[in-house]
Order: structure tokens, then sequence, then C-alpha cells
């Protein structure tokens, strides 16, 4: 009887460890890629480039993952930037205009040139699929968030 | 002992339940939208529209969900089209090309014009999300994928 409890025991680990690594219940859509070291950033964040710019497409798709207060400096994009939340919580703010509450599945198109920032909330993570079109310029990194900003 | 063992028998398919269950593994990241009724496409697929184009940014980004055999026609996109596999296991075949698996996480960047189809596998769903530029045009439809050219 030890035996088959073992046997039992075994396979209860082994079909939970199964399906916490099959693919289609990974947490992690995309890969986390780099930690990002430029100073364009206020805490921790990763970016893996999914889609780069080329002659005949100037639309870049990166996956963005913030850990708690993670954020982007403040900045805008001539051709505009949509994000796709994909987990997590996270903040989004236009200049001007109030913070919104992101959460996973939540959709943000930013206009043109609008100066905004976008990150992590205070206690949770937030990835988002970042698409941006390039066409008419590269993204203008601005001042950082400070934390009156942030908390506000 | 059989009460021992229908436990832990129980308990194999419970973990299983369980896991497959937490809302960190939804399978649905992004609504699945409306049936598709053209005939642009052969068996099932939804759609929800998370962006459209408007005059200052002519990106389109489609959630796009493909039943099992659900495909697309072949098409071509003017300004190229990517495509980010969500879940499941699909299709993506470029005219001259053998077809390649999808599955979740799976990036796509097919070049503007060149004819190709997706959709999902035979026996499993696909969810992908779909991004286009529409301003060199709109997406060009062409004839269904025929069951030969599916399964081989």
């Amino acid at each position: 009887m030890k035996k088959v409890m073992t046997a039992l025991v075994s396979a209860i680990f082994m079909v939970n460890g199964y399906s916490q690594n099959k693919p289609s219940n990974s947490k992690e859509l995309f890969p986390k890629g780099e930690k990002i070291t430029n100073n364009n950033f206020t805490g921790t964040a990763y970016l893996k480039m999914l889609i780069n710019a080329d002659s005949l497409n100037t639309t870049t798709i990166g996956n963005v993952s913030f850990e708690p207060k993670g954020r982007t400096n403040w900045h805008l994009h001539p051709g505009g930037q949509i994000l796709l939340v994909t987990d997590g919580i996270g903040y989004y703010q236009e200049k001007g205009q109030p913070k919104k509450i992101l959460k996973k599945g939540d959709v943000i198109k930013c206009p043109p040139n609008v100066e905004h920032w976008h990150g992590a909330s205070a206690n949770e993570h937030m990835v988002h699929i970042a698409v941006s079109d390039n066409d008419k310029g590269a993204v203008v990194w601005l001042q950082p968030v400070t934390e009156e900003e942030y908390y506000k």
C-alpha cells in the first residue's frame, strides 16, 4: 500500500507540475527580456523586443514588464502608441489628465505627441505590449515621473 | 485503503482542475468578440477589434480566435501584418513556403503584399492578436485555403 500511495502522491505533483509548466498556463505570455538600465525609467522594468522596425514595416512591438513602482519617464511618440495590458495592475497618465488604473485586458491608444507615462502600480507588477509606429520619428524622452505625480 | 486511493485520485483531478481554472491562467486575455460571418474565413472564427484606425494612427489591432480547423482565406496586406499568438496551437503559411506551427508566445512578421493564411490547427483552437498598418491600403482577400493545402 505504501508503494501505491507514494505513486499516487507523486502523480499529484507530476500532474500539477505538468499543468504549471504547460505553455498554455504559463504566467509569462512573452519573454521578460532584459532589465532596462537607461535613465528613461524609474525603478525596475524589463524589455523584450518582439518586433523591430524595418524598411518595409516601421512598427515596433515590445513586451515591457514593470515591477511594483517601476515606471517610464514622461515621454511622447510622434506616431502615437498603443498599449495592450497582459498581466498585473498598472497606471497610465496623459499630461493634464487624471491617472488611469490599468489591468489585464485593458487597451490604451495614446495619440501622437501627447506627453504620457505608464508603469506598475505601487503594490503589483504590470506587463504590457507596446505597439509604436516609428514612421514619424522615435520616442522623445522627457523628465522622470516624480513621487508626488506617481502617488497622486 | 480504497478510501485513501479514492481521495488521492480525486486530489489529482482537483489539483489539475485548479491549475487550469486559476484567474491568472484565464484562457481569454482579450474578449472573444463576435463570430465572423463573411466569406473570407473557412470554419469558425471570432473577432474583437481592440484598436481601430483613425486619421492620426492607421494601425488596427484585432483579437482573433479560431476554433479547430478554422482559418482565414489566402490574403495579403499592403502594409504587412504582425501576429502575436496568445493561446492554443495554429498554423501560418506564406505562399510557396511550408506551413509553420504556431503556439502561445510565437510572433510572426508577414511582409507587405506576401500572400499568406493563418488559423487554428486541426485539433486545437488558436488565438492571436493581429497588428496591421493600413496606411498603404486595406487587406486584399483571395481564395479559400483548400483542405489539401490545410492538411499538407
